[in-house]
């Protein structure tokens, strides 16, 4: 640092004031008579709540901070541990059968951070040895073969952007509840880079019997989750990945290994994974039968709703993320759908009455968060803010009415209707339902 | 669970034995009887180390886990350990002024996990209360204002991916030095999802006068790393960004404001950033005169060289990921440019001689880490394997030699030149340079 850095400094602004000209270190040893608000309107504010002065300099200018070696694997600072999974402890009768969810209203970008990706465990986290680990296929192959990790990391591999959400995703909304924290109405979608092999690559050393039409997929938990897959979908876009945003998948979301169905359901992307069977009719397990269903209104259960159609989210403004004043906001959110890319976002500030397209952000990957925003000016009145999601296969976000009138109130699962954030005088936001 | 999943392992393997027939739970357990490789050319060894049996039942598919909630902001697996950024002591004189590299052997995809993003620090990590942290921007602008972090969150915002590369990435090769490990010899570039303002939206509400030629920036932490950054790039790709991979950016990349200048030397996209001061020449500050200049072999110095040039560089193999064996592979690994696209990577395994171009992975992104792969055989004869990335406005990755010719030995940074690494007959990978 030059040596006039140890001129206190208010010697240091009234040098800068006598010469007649602010100078850099004048200028912020000086500050409160330059400060100014950022957004028009907010300078009046600025002048009485002080917060753009009186200046100083801090403590992290004036000393040393930690150095390289003391953390071989970051972490976030510790002034963002708000921003943290949560879990709702009414809601299962165990945490190791259980949900965890992302604070997706603080998301950036489209990445979801490993370590806010949401989890749905059915026997808690499998603690797997990956030198231990093997995947089995067999059944109906022509060749039934064991795979080492080490096998599975040296076949060509692939990455791509996907969504992850789980079909209970506000689930809780079908009776009318209402949970507050956008993170707990829409937090169990995340998003990441995946990496691993194409399952059609795999297949090709198997080989697959011309009678297979399914294909059941294993995990290593103690829950030993199994679903039936269409051989279709095995041989479009399933993967195996070891990888989740650069590095091995985490222990919440398979490691090592994972089945990855792009776009459905995220329970079929079955974590842990040990084994695939194929065969010519599917296996009805219980994750399948008792689970993961919808109950429709006259008492039947639609079985293997595997997509997950179209949705959106408004994550600012929302419950966690208030509105601070009138003036000028950039209102933002999600959309996805499990069927390809999202066409377009409408957003509505009076409970659906008027509808303004809002803008979607590159990149617009399939079956991927999408990010959208809409800028707008608040002046100050109650507002009813809706987003409403159209996907390129045509399909619209259907409203909560419009679902139940085909389902009822009986499911618990695939529940894409668009929700409603009551934005009140004061700038808070509640979760409301609309008749 | 099943029942009969208590029935031990033995006695069910029996069973399905003498039933004639390999049933789900009768495979698993008797298992080596339908052990296979999973490439061809490794069956014989898989029976001779007995990696692909006995079978057995894991211990963490006989019990629980650990359920949601332990970890509201998860972890690699313990197994991953060795995944890390990486010191080298007899660098630095200090570790507060010093580098950790990323890992980038190991890296997965094109997004570097933000705990393995590479550091350069001036005066260590700056642990800033984003709460009380300004930005201030004057001089040469119509509205001299400061910004706190809400104001600047509450700006428009962008995401980008894109790479950071310190510019004395290889720096130690200029003079011949070797360093094991290609974490060490390429491992000061990472690439991330940034998210933030445009600098040139922030800018419409300070205004430029026209006179206006230079931008200062300065961080807040003790070294007030400071950088002269011309008007052209503020107004181009500039970004202030306050997010990283989805979650406020790292303390160690800055938190919680960078300024990033995308494809330019990695310590201009100034960290902790505190203020932003415009003029009609550049400062010559000590970071652009003493440090983050070029030795010339006459002895006269280049300043100014903010491009980080097209490079690239062979995760697979390397000498931390050596080949095992004979057989199929697929050669991967990166290639960046800060001017744009990469257009095209080629490799060769026989030091330069002959060279077969890569596939290109998407997304292509400029300014950001591409990733190629190139499928091979190996006959367990030793290589030397190169490769040479070419970027979209033509320019094609130099030797060491070629660079040598124009700037002699005494550089330290700027050393984008193509590495050769030595695969030994035993798969073993060595870093050599080629005369």
């Amino acid at each position: 640092m030059p040596a006039d850095d140890r001129v206190p400094a208010r010697s240091r602004a009234d040098a800068a004031a006598k010469a007649g000209r602010l100078g850099r270190r004048g200028f912020l040893a000086a500050g409160a008579g330059v400060a100014a608000a950022a957004l028009s309107g907010r300078a009046a504010q600025a002048t009485t709540d002080n917060k753009y002065g009186p200046p100083h300099i801090p403590d992290w200018t004036k000393t040393l901070g930690p150095g390289v070696g003391d953390k071989p694997y970051g972490a976030p600072s510790p002034h963002e541990k708000q921003i943290i999974r949560r879990t709702v402890d009414w809601l299962t009768a165990t945490k190791e059968s259980s949900v965890s969810f992302t604070p997706i209203a603080e998301q950036l970008g489209i990445i979801t951070p490993s370590g806010l990706h949401f989890e749905r465990h059915h026997a808690g986290i499998a603690d797997i040895d990956p030198k231990a680990h093997r995947l089995v296929v067999h059944g109906m192959v022509e060749r039934e073969m064991i795979f080492t990790m080490d096998d599975i990391r040296r076949f060509p591999s692939a990455s791509v952007v996907r969504f992850i959400e789980c079909p209970a995703n506000g689930g809780m909304e079908w009776r009318g509840a209402q949970l507050e924290r956008c993170q707990y109405v829409r937090g169990m979608v995340s998003c990441s880079e995946w990496t691993g092999v194409p399952l059609r690559t795999l297949l090709r050393e198997t080989g697959v019997k011309a009678g297979a039409k399914w294909m059941l997929a294993e995990g290593a938990d103690a829950a030993a989750m199994t679903r039936s897959v269409p051989i279709q979908k095995a041989l479009d876009d399933a993967m195996l990945c070891y990888g989740q945003n650069g590095e091995a998948i985490r222990p919440e979301q398979g490691y090592p290994l994972r089945l990855l169905l792009p776009g459905w359901e995220g329970n079929m992307s079955v974590k842990w994974l040990r084994r695939l069977e194929f065969g010519d009719q599917p296996w009805h397990t219980r994750e399948e039968t008792s689970k993961y269903t919808d109950l429709m209104p006259d008492g039947r259960s639609r079985q293997f709703t595997w997509f997950m159609e179209a949705n959106s989210v408004v994550t600012f403004p929302s419950p966690e993320r208030p509105l601070d004043g009138k003036g000028f906001y950039e209102m933002t959110g999600f959309a996805w759908s499990g069927l390809g890319r999202v066409r377009r976002v409408d957003v509505s500030i009076d409970g659906g009455r008027n509808w303004s397209p809002a803008r979607l952000h590159d990149p617009i990957y399939a079956k991927a968060l999408t990010r959208w925003s809409l800028p707008f000016r608040w002046n100050g009145e109650p507002l009813l803010v809706m987003s409403r999601a159209q996907d390129d296969t045509g399909y619209v976000q259907p409203s909560i009415a419009e679902l139940r009138k085909v389902r009822g109130v009986n499911s618990i699962y695939h529940n894409n209707s668009m929700l409603t954030w009551h934005v009140k005088a004061g700038g808070e936001v509640e979760n409301v339902q609309l008749k």
